[in-house]
Parts: C-alpha cells; structure tokens; sequence
C-alpha cells in the first residue's frame, strides 16, 4: 500500500501519517520525490482498510500495489486447477462442455434434451430449477420438482447436473443431489450465501456479477475458498455497459486476464451474455479460441415454447454442428474435448 | 408490447406469428407500415416473457412500451407515498435525515454519535450491524451485539434505527427490534430475501444496486409490495460507471425519475456514492434541491479510527453545519425540517 | 510514478528495471516489502510514457501517483479562475446563465427568446448554428446564416452569445463574432481543434465527453490552455452509462471534484443531461446547490416545433419560474446572480 | 415510429397528436390497448426528430422501430462487400492483416518491423504518423516526415499503408499517399471530418468510438457513404468500461451484431483494446473464431524503447506464431489467409 501526501507536507506531517501507518501494524519507508512524498507501507496490508487514512488532511490518495486474495491467487499456487465434478475434469486441457434448457419445464423436455446434448458431445447437463427473475410475476422454476427431474435425467444419461442455488435454505438437498452448484451473477455479492458454500464439497460455478471487477470477483471465489471449499469453476456471462442492443456485453479477455492473476477454471455462458441465439455460436467459438475451459450453453428442443430465455437458446442440431466446429478449434489452442 | 417483423415478411408468416401471440392469451393488431409492419399485442403482457418471439425466424425485434410494475407504479396510485417510521414520516414534504456511523464499533460510540446527530435535526440513526465486505478478511461488523448497542442507542436517544439485513435467517430479530430495515446495494436482486420481507411490516429501505436500471430497481420494490410489504423507501446509493475517481457516479436524475414512476419516497446516500468525505455536504444539498425525501450520512466522531468507511464519514460538527444549509434548501423546494 | 515488480523479481531483475526508469532521465528510489519490491520513480515523469515498463518481464504494473496536467491544476493555481465573456464574470462567486434555443431557427424565434431569456435573468443567449447530429439526414443547423441571427440578438440584446465550433475552419469568423467557443462533447478529445484554439483568445466552453474522465477532460483543457489560451470554462453535460431511460447521466459530482482539483469554473447543461424537459428544473437547481459556476439551460417559445431536442427545452414561463427559484438556493451557497 | 401515449388519454388529446405526426408528413394508425394507446407512424421517420413528440403533454415516450441508415443497411443489400485496398481484398472470406508500429520513430525501424511482418504474412503495414495523445506534452507524432517514412516502407516491400488521419487539413496528403485512412475512435463522431471523406475514394477504417453503440458507429460511416465514398471498413477495438485492469473492454459480439446489420467488413485490434500485449494473442485468435474480417495488431521490433505504446506491442516472433494459429482457426471458419 502506498500513501501519496499532498504537496508541500511538512516534516511534522509526514511524521504523523506514518505513525498512523505504525499504529495499524505496518512499517513504513517514505520516499521524497520532487513534488511529492509517497509513504510505501509494508506488511500484512491485506487487513487494514486503506480508505481511513483518506480521511488524514494531509494525504492526496492511497494506492494498492498488491491483490487482496490469497487462496484464489495464481502468485501463490502457479499450477492451473483441475476441478472434479463427478468424474468430469475441467481446467487445464479438460473442457466443461455444459448444455440444456434454460428452465426445467418437464422430464420428457429435459431427458430429451440432454440425450441429444450428450450424443453431441456434452459432458454436462444444465437446467434451471429455482429461477431469479427480475418480476415477481415471471415464472419463478419449478424449485425442487424441477430438481427432481435433473436427477432423473442425469440417472438417464449419466451426465452430471448443473443448477442454481438461490437461498442457503436448499443448500442441503444441494449438497446431497447436484454435482456443479451454480452461484448466478445477482448473488455474486451475496456474502451470506458464499460463506456457507464452505459446508459443501461440491463443485461451485461462480457466474460474474453484471458489474463486477476481475478483483470482486476473484474475490468471492476467495469467500467460498475461505469458508473451506476449494472447488470453484468462474463462469465469465457478460457485463453491463451502455450497449443495450445486445443483452450484455460479454468480455472475453476476462479468459486470460483470470488465468494471469488465478489458477481456477473458466468457461464461458455466450447464451445469458447476448441474449439472441445467434450470437451464441460465433462467441463459443471464440471463447474456445481465447483459451476458455468450457462453455455453458442453452439448448431447447423447442425454443418458441419455452417457458424462459427461449430466445437465447439452440436447437439440438446448431449444438451439434457448433461443437464440431469447437472440437477443430480446441486442438488448435491445445485442449480436448 | 410490439413485434417489428422482418422487411418483406409474407403474409403467411405474419399470420404465423400473429397466432403464437395469440396463443399466449393476447390479441393482435397488425400495422402495415412503407418498410415494415408491425404488430401490436393486447392484453396482459406483464406475464408474458418476449424473447419467445425473437426467435422465430421473421421477428426482427420486440418492443416493451408499459411497464412491468404495478404496485409501485404511479400511474395506478398518483398520490406520494409516506411511509411512516416509528412515528417518523418519509415522503410528500417530510424529509428523513438519517445519520451515524458506518459500523457499530462500541456503545460509548454509537450514542454518543446519535446524541450529536440528534441535537443537530437528524431524526434516525444508522448503524451498521452486519456489513458486507468485499474481502472475506475484513471487518465484517458486530453482529447481533451490534444491533443491541442500536437498540440502547434509541432508547437513549429515542432515534428509530436502521440496520442492514443480509440474510433472510435474522428477519424475525430485525422485526422485532428495527425500525427502517436496510437491504443493501449487492442484495437489490437476492430475490429469495425479497420475497421474505413480505413476513413483516417494517419498513423497508431499499437501495440501489450498483447498476440497476430504474425499471429493474422498481421491479425489487415491487418483488416486496407484491409479498405483502407495502412500506418500502427507495435509497439512490450512486451507479457504476467508467470514473473511478469517485467510488460511484451519484445519479440525482433517479429523483425526479423515480417520483414520475413510482409514489414511492426516494432518499439519497451521498457517503456511500463518492466514497470521499469533502463529496457529502455538496451532494447533500444537491440531493435535497433536486426533490429528495431525505438523506442517509455518515457521521463518526473519530473517522481517522473508524473500523470501516472513515474515508466518507463526517464529524459531528460538520454535519451540523450541513443541517443548517440543509433545512433553507429545503424550504425552497417545499421541504419541511 | 511508481512501478511494481513481480513477486520474486532477483536483485539482477530490480536493477535492470532501474536502469530503464534511469534511462528515460529519472532517479529512482526502490522499496523492499514483504512480498512486493516497488520502485518509486522521481522526476518529470508527465513527459514518460509510463506503459513502455510494463513490457518487462519483471513488471507487474505501473502506477501514476501525481496529475498529467499543470496549468489547469489546483495545485499550482490555488484561486478560482474568473472568466471575463465580454463583460460577464463567470467564476468565483459569479453564476453564468446562458439560456437560448437548441438551434438558430429564425431570427424572430432567436429575438423573441433571448428577449425573455433576458428578462428572466439569464445573462448569456446560447443557440445553435453548426449541430453536431448523429445522423448525415438530420438537421444540421443553419451554418454562418445562424451565427448571423446570433449576432443580431446580440445587438438587440446586449447579452454575450454562446455557440458551438465543430471545424477549425470557422476559427476566425467566431474569433470575431462570438463571445464564447463551445466546444462539444464529441469533439473534447479532436486534438488537432483543442491545439488552434491557442488562435484566440475568445473564451472556450468545454464539454465533458460523453465518456471523459475528469482527468482526460481537465486535459482537454490543458490541451488549449498550452496552446495559449487561459480562458476555458468546463461544462458538465452528463456521461454514458448503462442506464437509457434518461439520454445521460448527470454527474454532479464532477462539480466539487474538478473545484478540487482545477481552479477552472465548471457550469452545468441539465437539457442535454437528461434529454428530458422535466429534469431540467430538478437538476438545474440541484446544480446550484451544489456549486456549479452556472447553468446552461435550452429554452425554446414552442418546443413541439423545434426543429431539435425540443423534448429537452423548457418554456420561457417555465424558466422565469425556475431563476425566481435558482436565486434563493444560490444565496444559500454564496453564490450572487 | 410508435408513440405511446399516457393512460387515459382522451380521445381529443389522441386526434392532437395525431395531427402533429401528419404535419410531419407521416401517416397514422392508431392502436387502442387495454391500458394504453400506441400511434403507428407510417413513412419516411428517418427524417424526422422523434423527440418533438415527447414534449405533448399525452405523449409518454416515443420508440423508433427502424434503423436510421440505409447505404450501410444489410437489409438494402444483402451481400458482404468486399472493400479493395489498394489490390489486397478485405471482407467476404478475405482477411486483412495489418501490423507495425504505434508509431513511427525511423526509417531503418519501420522497414525492419514491415519486412518481418510481410514474412510472418502480414498483407498491410500499419504506423502512427499523426498520434492523438491525452497529453498535450506526449510526443505527438512525427507528422508528414512519419508519412514519407511510411511510403518508402511501402515502395521496399508492396505492402499497402495505413494510417491515422487526424484534421482534414491533410486529407490531400492522404489521399495521393495512403492507401486505407484510419479514423481514430476519439474523431469517430466528428462529423465535420467525417464529411470531408467524400473527397477520397480510398478506403477509410472507421474505429469504435469508446463509448459508441453499434447504431451510432455504423450512422458515423452512412456519414462517409452518403458524402460519396462507400469504402469503409469498421474495427472494433473495445469500448470504455467500468472494469480498468484492462485498458478497455473488447467487445467481440460487435462482429456478428455488424454483420447482421450492416454488409460492411469488420476487423478487430486487440493490442489498443486490451493495452497489454499478453493481451493480443488470446484476443487475435478469438476475434477471428468469431468472424472477423481481420486484425490489426501492433509488433514492435524493441518494445522497451518504443516512443508510445510499447506494452501493448509484440515481438515479430510473437507475432508470427500468432499468424500461424490464426490460420488455422481461420480454415475452421472459412476464411482464408
């Protein structure tokens, strides 16, 4: 952490700042530029809340010069993790290749779907069960009816189930029944949630939050890996800017910006990030192509009738060309499918 | 809600469309335009989820033109709201002037902040309780041994208190003992704590999330009117935007939006939004000038030793001058103090 | 300038990092942590480019720790600049109230405003002659024959009259004729315009960018005060952010900041802001509350016949009603009009 | 156009506005909702400032339904053109690849960097002559000089030159020299330059601007074919965020979005985007997985000592084994290289 003083601070000032700096348990080395002086703070520096020194009058800004987490950070664990899902790798060269309809709607859609999703390659089946929909007047999902039919599918196809937890409430039935526990964008910043997460050992698919920085979200992966579960796979799905043409704008360097700065998988939702079907098969691709260890997708039998999203969702037959084409492209990059 | 076709759709295919809306209960009338046609859908569409018709081949686009709120809508309810606080009144001319310290840290200092907060016109005191940190490692607040200084705190000064709930699991202690129930900016879509403050009549104090859309930020008020909770204040907190100089980029437009939408009352909180001491007092007044129902501010006796957020608090003497500049604003725009 | 090496960087590295900050003519003064060695670099360090370190295989990053601009800057300049427009003090105490039609449409429309502008209490006439429009079939203003309607209401009116340069190619005919040089939002970073502006004298009105930082604005600035000229006034006019319901976001807070950090006077455009007629007013006042140098507001006889933005402009009767208020909340704020 | 009205408009308030739609020279018709009343405006609306409307006092917003462009509309003409510089071919399964400098320093530099590139399989030569900088103390090009340094890189390897035209004052220069005039994402929407382009027939590249929708860009180059030169190829080269690790916000879905809007090529540059140069490759190869027309990529043969941008520039090794991945993932989209 650096302090920037402002200009002409006097002897006796810079003084009083650094013992501030002291009394927080850090020791301190100033720098005395031309314009400036800048106090470098040194120690444990991740626990002390930079902003109060703000408050000082005779301090310009605080800087941090170091990340916040330490469990989620590649600086300190430099091997890539491969996170198991029920026998399904994913990270390093293993791709998380994840499909099914955005809403559970009845066994016959989702077993149809998924036997479709796994001929075409598909490692894992996704449907939502409790849905976070911005009217209360939307379908809310099915909720544990909903679960029900995911495990009936995955007993079907063998293929592991990936759904959303919403309350801490469920997160026993979780815990016994779903194989990747998926934490959506809205509750990114749900502290309360990520911090029971560490009662389970299932698998934790950690979706961006629609505003949040690379750190804040590294960041609450370092929640969920504090609290004592390690296993946790980021899902880049978009962010919020000024273009509302597309539903959100999907930030691909997201891909090698995470693997620099952390060692957790992360793949891709092309579906949620644009909102229209046909953008989801040039962004899968390209997500392939910028290193991405999966992809998650929306596929419908029937997307006219879906009850959520449907607009947003493949046809079985566009999945399974598409993931022709990601098989071509994940050789180049050197990954298997 | 209306479907721009393709240019150059057939008949055929307008008729195709024209009967999946008709099949979702609404009733069709179609304009025929030079370039386009167009079709417009009667009926109830708040229920009705759009996207479904993107998909279909001839769709170009579809267009929202009502709102998806009731409740909260101004339109079904043109008088201003007022929400009554324990015995303090929010909305039409009465102003909520709430202020206290960022995180409860010790009995001594609460009440002795409330007492000054008080003597200078405030008419709640704040407190946090339970904080939501973006650091796993960081000072996470008191807890219920902080809501209890709160609880001293009133009966001491006989200010209502305002805490923030983050989790659904202490809602029957904050119903008991909170008088305005705060839901933060990173909760506005846990949309499984909405739904239960339908379980009590407390006020509630909703702040925005860091970049919803007014439409969005109604939809969550709604989500908690429609449980059966009809006492709900809004809270602009400031939006993300590009500008990292301040925390957030103070959005003063929200007032006069908000009160030509909603009846609901809107009251701002300038500490939280630039996240810099020197920012509160002109964004205060601002915020009163421009219409608002009240402000939300930090004050701490001690801000260099506060335990989180010193850099945005306000010593107690400021904020008294602040109150003074505060109550002739407000008698320019109508306000009363 | 301070740059952060990567964990672990040998003392070999450190010094080669060294010679580089060395060879671009600064000295360096390097700290030890605990994890981290950081180099604080002295000197001129505005004229580096700081990103060419940040190739080093040793570098993580590097942090600008003092401000790129010096004319405009607080700092070295610590009163308030006073802008003199032909007689019209702007700054200080002293509000600007420039009111006029979005675009010069006759010269009865013109005199017909200005006259009741005047009368109401503005002391500038805004109107456009050159419109900067998205699209090449709209409107795009009357050229020099506006200007020439400006100058007659000037005659007619003695008020100072403000419009917008689009092309250094006018540069002399609005050094002659205009008594302040807008300069808009999509050209505050046309470089090559910002440097010919040194050619006059003539105040220039800036606008913020659409998406400018307050740090890339106040360069902007820099930009025509290094030119040779000292007499800009900066104009906030709302930022792009994800929020469309209004046209921008209003960033009031840019009024206490840039007070801060330049002594240059900032007023404010609450029409362009919003893009709404009824934000005006709110905003407007809001404006003044919070220390705006003045206002800039569009005022239009008959908006429904505006040949542009007229959903923005206020009615004279309502901008007469609106000064009664301004100049109570100024006095509140020491502000004269 | 549609414009909704308010609830409970009478029907002589409807037959008002009605009337204002047809003095625009627009037809009507008229749809009575339950809640609401829409007005269809049949004709020519792309003339025609919508906002007018808003200002009648039963009007409640007013929604366009019909793109403003039609000489870079798709649905004017379905086939991707094909836009020659100067004998290389770019859109339809052809692929610019563009790479130099930032900027030009030296003859001996450029010609090094363009003969390596030409070898790796580069097709064009890139090299800032004209830089537009933040500060006006940054080094701001070598100007003409730096142009004829580009034309004798030209005359010793064939490749076709491209370069930033900054001020129409040079627009001859360019013309007789240049052979694709890149217009910078500061000037994308100064229109007085834009205009000017109609002078060329050579082809113009058109970046993003930072914060620019997908309709404005594409407005901005009608700007340039309605002036008379239909020659424009668009890149994206990211858009201004709330995220600032990177330098902007890449925006990858602006290639299928073009497409299906416009017939016109796109090309992407990761290396201003990203501002870092581990950056470029993942970015290269996702750009052209998703179906772009091309990259323009910066290579520096001594980053370290590069007068500007430096660390966002690759090392000719670098970048040839980047075309040769490009390749590869370019068969699998078919294109060809």
């Amino acid at each position: 952490m650096i302090i920037v003083l402002k200009p002409r601070t006097t002897e006796e000032n810079v003084k009083r700042v650094e013992d501030m700096v002291r009394a927080k348990g850090l020791s301190v080395h100033t720098v005395y530029g031309e314009d400036l002086t800048i106090i470098g703070c040194i120690g444990d520096t991740m626990r002390v809340d930079s902003r109060v020194f703000e408050v000082d009058k005779s301090v310009e800004k605080v800087m941090h010069v170091q990340e916040s987490y330490k469990l989620a950070n590649r600086a300190f664990h430099p091997e890539d993790t491969i996170v198991d899902v029920s026998g399904v790798k994913v990270g390093g060269e293993h791709l998380a290749l994840i499909a099914g309809p955005c809403s559970v709607e009845s066994e016959e859609q989702v077993i149809e779907i998924a036997k479709a999703a796994k001929a075409s390659g598909a490692n894992m089946l996704r449907g939502g069960a409790f849905k976070p929909r911005t009217s209360p007047y939307a379908f809310q999902g099915m909720g544990l009816e909903g679960l029900e039919i995911l495990v009936r599918a995955k007993e079907e196809t063998g293929l592991p189930i990936v759904t959303e937890l919403m309350s801490a409430e469920y997160l026993d039935v979780f815990d016994e029944k779903v194989d990747l526990i998926q934490i959506g964008a809205r509750n990114m910043q749900n502290f309360d949630l990520l911090k029971q997460l560490g009662n389970t050992k299932r698998p934790i698919l950690l979706k961006r939050g629609l505003n949040a920085t690379y750190e804040e979200w590294i960041m609450s992966a370092e929640y969920i890996m504090a609290s004592g579960n390690p296993n946790v796979i980021l899902c880049e799905r978009g962010v919020r800017t000024f273009e509302s043409y597309t539903r959100n704008t999907l930030d691909l360097q997201a891909i090698p910006v995470i693997k620099k700065k952390s060692h957790l998988p992360i793949i891709v939702d092309p579906s949620h990030a644009g909102g229209k079907w046909w953008l989801v098969e040039p962004m899968a691709k390209a997500s392939i192509a910028a290193g991405a260890d999966g992809l998650m997708i929306e596929v419908h039998n029937n997307p006219e009738a879906a009850l959520c999203d449907g607009g947003q969702s493949l046809k079985p037959e566009k999945y399974d060309k598409l993931l022709t084409e990601i098989t071509q492209i994940a050789k180049v990059v050197g990954k298997t499918v």
